[in-house]
């Protein structure tokens, strides 16, 4: 850590300064410069970390050299890791294909929708059973009986199953249905509920807020990794963006930096990032090139009867051709992805 | 409601979406232009929000002409509320000045900080007992002995309290305590969450998120109001924003765009919006200059040894002095400050 | 157009706004909802752009259904544009391949540059004789020796070459040695510079400005159309973001979304969204997957002497294994790069 | 200025680094850390600034200590400027009220508007000759004739006038008619034309680019005070930002961040920052109250008739109550008004 003071900062308060490092069993490093002096903390940075250095008088700016989040880094874990859903490998080379509508909605639109893009290729089916809605008069989810449905659909066809969990009172429930637990963008830095999913030892599809940086996105996987769970998978989602030709601002960057700053894998939602059946394909193809692990899609056989996000599904048809593309340009970048097994159905 | 048709649409697909208005029993009203077709549709819009009309083929845009929001809006509630904290009036020309630390930290500093504030006019106190935090290994809030010690010493001083709550399971413990529930930015979109401070007849301090639109913010009070809790009061405390130099974006033109469209009380919260004490005294006034309803001021009466967020803390020698000016101000603008009775110290 | 009339308004503001519209020729369409009124406007749209609707008492909201830019849109023009850069073809399937150092710098900088690029299968030469610096005190470029170095190297190589003006007053020089100009993000909104190269014949790399939307891009390409020349090729590379670990956020769903709008050739320009060499590679191959018809990349043999942007720019060696890997992607997307000439080196 | 090494970071290239600030005359400071080695920069920082440090291999992070603009710096400078614009005065306790319409549009109107906004009190008339227009089918300004028209209507009413200039081929035309000029937002980095302004002798309101950081807008007055030109006047006028409902973020804790660092007198636009006449004037106070040295309003007698931005003009009786408001808010802040000489008409 360094610690950069002000312009005319007294010697008693360069004291103090040097005094509280000292007394946290670190050492001071000065630097007195023709305008500035500086300080290099030398010593387990962790240490300093919730002190609020930059309260103390003389103090201009504090610049921490090590990451906050330690078991998501790639220093602490150098190789790529590779996590599980249910045999159905994400990372490390192996690509996830996350498809299914919005919401569970019925049995019968649920089994025709896995259908659709299991024959396409798609190896994880996603479906939400509890539904954030911004507007307290929208559709909220079927509850447990969307799980249900969901489970039965996902073991019919074979496929791992991802749903989102909102309330940490729900957990419990969720994790009886579910191979995947999916924490959306608004709950990102719901720090309960991190922690209850970080308890469980289910993986995690982690979505990144829409104001969230990158280095917010790792603090809240190590709240996940903190209590032991491992299996956290982050997704880039879209943030918040000022043109609104798009519902949020498709941030492909982030696949190529979180890979240089994590060994945790990476997948992109292109249809929350970008909205619009028209341009989605192209985002899917743009973040696999860009070296994302897996790719997740909103599928929906009827979007305008969708009980919600129907604007931005793709048609299963636009699915499968999709799908095809992503093959061909996982095969020239060297990636596989998972087989599953024979569908019962 | 209104419907705009791209270019080339067929003579069927105008007749589906003409057929699907009608079977919600609404009125299409068609505007065939030299480019483009455009239907207004008349009655009862609510039942058209839910239905993805986007998803219609067609369709190239969609334009609603009334706010999803309605139990927040001005047109449901034309003049300003008031809400009441035990006894301190937020709203129609009522100044809410809370004052207190980020959190809770012992009896003695709480005590001595809520003396100080209380002197210089802050007549609601604040604290967290509950804080959510970036990293899983900051101080993550004192618990059920922060709310204690909070209650106490806002009995003391006969000072109304507000805390957090992060987590639905905590509502009830808190409400035991409180007077007043604090929905962290974080939450702003935490719906079970939201829906749980509904249930209770508390009044709620909601913060908006950092990435939400003004509208967004009255779509979340509305889930508290639908739940039949009357007293929301909204919060900016500045948005994500792209210059580094303060913590976030101050967007006080929230206040005023707010009071055009609800009838909802607004304060600020110049302490989290930019993070540094040179420019929070600032920043409260002109808060206060665009409208606002009152203040929130993180002060601690020594920031460097603050639990949390020492950085922006004003000393209390600083609050007393923009306190004054507040109050100045607020004169000059046609405001009063509740009165608080005789503390019991 | 539509307008939505304000709840409220009078029968006589009403009237006056129908006046308005009928005074242009145009026909008022209302439509009288239980809410609101609106009034579809058929004739001819543009009569009323310039025209503020949105000033007259009683209107709330003016909704254009025409898009503001005319000759750069795909309904003009429905088949993609084809740019001819001295031979080197852009859009309509041909790929720019656009590589060379921020700055020139010397002839033999240049030449080692050049002669690099060239042989890792650029096809159009870059490199700054006038350099828009946010400092005063930074390297302001060489000037016109700078444009005969760029001119000689290119001619060399049998490349053409594309270099930035940023005067209108130095247009007619710049145009006396470069085969395509470019327009910095910053001057994307500079009109008297736009006009100025929308007069000459050559064509124009016109780069989004930082907080541009995409249709204000459009907008500015409009400027240059209107003027006559139609060689207009637009560049994403990246917009303002509020995650400071990159330069800027790349706004890679900018070309789809282009595509669905313009007929112009999009490229995007990885150095300057991302501004550090261990992310462009990916970014570049995700705006080749996502649709664009050309990559710009800022290479330096030694980066740490360059005069200017040295920490973006990719080694020779980096550029040559990124242009092996977009050869590939384009050979799977089908596009080909159009061939140079031999080199006359 | 302060290097931070990667970790991993090689004795050879330690050294390399090392010889590099030898070589410049400056002295390498290092501390070596448990995890990292960071070296702290004594000397000249200056001579430092051009240097692409970053791009040297090992090197993770330069943090510079020193700002980059030096005249603009309150270490320069450390008491603020006032700026005398034909006889009133801006900073320093002095007050700027401009106010005039969007475009001059015709002597009579010109004269009507500038009559209303003296009355009201007023001291600097505005209005533009050359409009930087989103569309090149925009009006575009009257030209000379405008500045014509705008020089008469200010001596006929003793007001001193500033009126936008955008190509660098027009200062000398604009510096015969002005008294101040006005670098608009579009081109706060149009380096050529800050050159040329910073060549003339009379002030400069120099706006704030839309995506421009608080430093990026003092680095460009930097330009204009390289050149010997000291009456720069600076002005927030909003940035970009993800809220549809006002043109822009108007970002107000910029006026005090301005303070912190720079003696240049700083106003406020709320007409650009809002673009809505009905929350103007509370952004007006506000930025007041933040500590504004003046306010710039857009006025018009006819908003739906204005050439253009008629819907975010405020009604002369609009600004004559805001105008008394702000007069009473000045006094309470202990600030004054210049007065102007007695109206000829």
């Amino acid at each position: 850590m360094i610690i950069v003071l002000k312009p005319g900062t007294t010697e008693d308060q360069l004291q103090h300064i040097v005094e509280r490092i000292d007394a946290l069993g670190l050492k001071a490093h000065l630097s007195r410069g023709t305008y500035r002096t500086i300080i290099g903390v030398i010593g387990d940075e962790t240490k300093l970390q919730s002190t609020p250095l930059a309260a103390i008088p003389g103090v201009a700016e504090v610049v921490p050299i090590l990451p906050a989040y330690k078991l998501a880094s790639i220093e602490a874990h150098p190789l790529p890791s590779v996590v599980d859903v249910a045999g159905v490998k994400i990372g490390g080379g192996h690509l996830a294909m996350i498809a299914g509508p919005c919401a569970v909605e019925s049995p019968e639109r649920m089994d025709a929708i896995a259908a659709a893009v299991r024959s396409a290729g798609a190896n994880i089916l996603r479906g939400g059973a509890f539904k954030p809605r911004t507007s307290p008069y929208g559709f909220q989810g079927m509850g447990e009986e969307g799980l249900r449905i969901l489970r039965d659909v996902g073991d019919r066809y074979g496929m791992p199953i991802v749903t989102e969990v909102m309330d940490p009172r729900r957990v419990e429930l969720v994790e009886q249905y579910t191979d995947m637990f999916q924490i959306g963008a608004r709950n990102m830095q719901n720090f309960p509920l991190l922690t209850e999913v970080g308890r469980s030892r289910k993986p995690v599809l982690l979505k990144r807020g829409m104001s969230a940086t990158v280095k917010d996105l790792l603090m809240s996987a190590e709240y996940i990794l903190s209590q032991g769970n491992a299996g956290v998978v982050l997704c880039e989602r879209g943030v918040k963006g000022f043109d609104t030709l798009a519902r949020n601002m498709f941030d492909v960057a982030a696949v190529p930096l979180l890979k240089t700053l994590s060994h945790l894998p990476i997948i992109v939602d292109p249809s929350h990032a970008c909205g619009r059946p028209d341009i989605i394909p192209a985002c899917a193809l743009a973040g696999l090139a860009a070296g994302a692990d897996g790719v997740h899609i909103e599928v929906h056989n009827c979007p305008e009867e969708a009980f919600s996000d129907g604007q931005q599904a793709l048609l299963p048809e636009q699915y499968a051709q999709l799908a095809q593309q992503m093959r061909g340009l996982a095969e020239l970048l060297g990636k596989t992805v998972s087989p599953l097994p024979e569908a019962v159905a």
